[in-house]
């Protein structure tokens, strides 16, 4: 797998890049991330990533002395540098290195960090045949303890969820909220057909705006297809005439089964199909532009 | 300040102490830790927090290549190797690096740190005055999410919730669960006198089972002192007598007042002092031993 890694601008193997011990995003998570990917070269959707990495600051109140200008400019010379046209793109901002203690005063000079790898093309079995899900035994972090809708270093619940997920052989697990609501995946969004309507929970479900989320939930009511944001029960899931999940990595992958369940027929639904070449038609549009 | 890292048996100043950017614990807060001090160059109550280190492997399945006695023998290493009497040291073992992912079979190797630092008398006025604290904003971890007895690199809502106090010049922050009674502070354990009883939260209601807490029940009985593990509310806590909270480097800090309200008298109580040297005449003696 070839990969290299931007750290503050110095461009690096992955061996040789290392970051302080020290630092705050080591030591508590203290950091915001994103992840996107290249088609041919070309990050997708930067603004929309970058709109989203500035606002998981701004829940954390962490300061940013890069510009939006800066970020762009380096993930460019890194995908550049790299040279593969298809490549996962990670940036990672912390809060910095300094004293030992939870103060984010005690730091605040972030190291930026950009992790830049080959993203093999998805296997196909995934889009013709689906993927097994589970629900987790974890429950999604409520935002009374930390908003959900922030994407930081803290993963562990969702490392744990998808730990649970892999034990069994599943693709990932579904995480429910402390009401029993759906959620998410644990680096995907959720979407169910019923009665011809395409559902995903509601950001009040606790979750993480996905950037392919808002954008399906946009291209699809532009294509006259019922898209709603709607709370759902594992139950109401698994017994929907389709499941999807959507990440910017992924596209869109049909869920054939949950659980012990299958989906439907347990094969990839008319829905899906109609709305993943809707969004393969935006993909390339926006790569025109 | 002084201080020495060990990396993997390595000891480096801090300036030249770093892991790897695919270190999990970097990535994912995927790492656990503990923390204690010397008395005299020895590490204090190390069979309590290898304890504790192993239970939190063990809640999130982390495979430790390590034996006690390697860790033992470390930490020692880098103790002796730093040679000041009283320092301060913190012990990180993650899952290691590996490709990036959520599946923790990715990687299995982990990395073992040993921060020793200089670990400055605590102030005086500290234990003459008492200290200001805040009820958080940020309610703690439920168990559904991720268990709250467990030390990892998931830091994120504590660090949130120490800036808060921070913010308003107070010591600390009380963080209470998600039904409203109280759990802990970001780094302590909480404590109230009522009635001439000491009562602490259980470990039900969400908490870190601190090594100073354990201790403090266990030789307060032996004194003849009611000890009591029970729920409270905010409220509660501040109509008590007294309050304090204890840790391994900070020992029984009084609180003395809590938001806007003053705790008793707003001066440190005879319980406080009376456990405060119970506590230190258990130091000494656990020294000599």
């Amino acid at each position: 797998m070839q990969m290299i890694i931007n750290i503050n601008g110095q461009i690096l193997p992955p061996e040789k890049a290392s970051i302080p011990v020290l630092d705050r995003g080591f030591l508590y998570g203290d950091s915001i991330y994103e992840v996107t990917l290249t088609y041919d070269k070309k990050p997708f959707l930067m603004k929309e990533h970058l709109d989203r990495l500035w606002s998981s600051a701004s829940k954390i109140e962490m300061h940013l002395k890069y510009s939006r200008e800066d970020i762009i400019r380096e993930v460019q010379k890194t995908i550049d540098h790299f040279g593969i046209p298809r490549a996962y793109i990670r940036i990672i901002i912390t809060r910095g290195e300094g004293e030992i203690g939870l103060d984010p005063n005690l730091s605040d000079d972030n190291n930026l960090v950009i992790i830049v790898k080959e993203l093999p093309e998805n296997p196909t079995w995934w889009y013709e045949k689906g993927v097994h899900m589970i629900i987790a035994d974890l429950r999604r972090l409520p935002k009374k303890v930390l908003d959900p809708n922030l994407k930081s270093g803290n993963y562990l619940s969702n490392v744990m969820a998808h730990h649970q997920a892999k034990k069994v052989g599943a693709f990932d697990a579904i995480l429910l909220n402390m009401r029993g609501y759906v959620t998410e995946g644990t680096t995907n969004n959720i979407w169910m057909v019923r009665k011809d309507r395409v559902i995903t929970p509601p950001l009040e479900a606790g979750l993480l705006e996905g950037i392919t989320r808002s954008t399906l939930l946009t291209i699809g009511k532009k294509h006259g297809i019922e898209m709603v944001e709607d709370n759902f029960t594992a139950d109401e899931l698994k017994s929907a005439q389709e499941a999807f999940l959507t990440s910017s990595t992924r596209e869109i992958v049909p869920i054939t089964k949950i659980d012990d369940e299958l989906i439907g027929q347990g094969v990839p639904g008319p829905m899906y199909l109609k709305l993943h070449q809707i969004y393969r038609d935006f993909v390339r549009n926006s790569l025109r532009n």
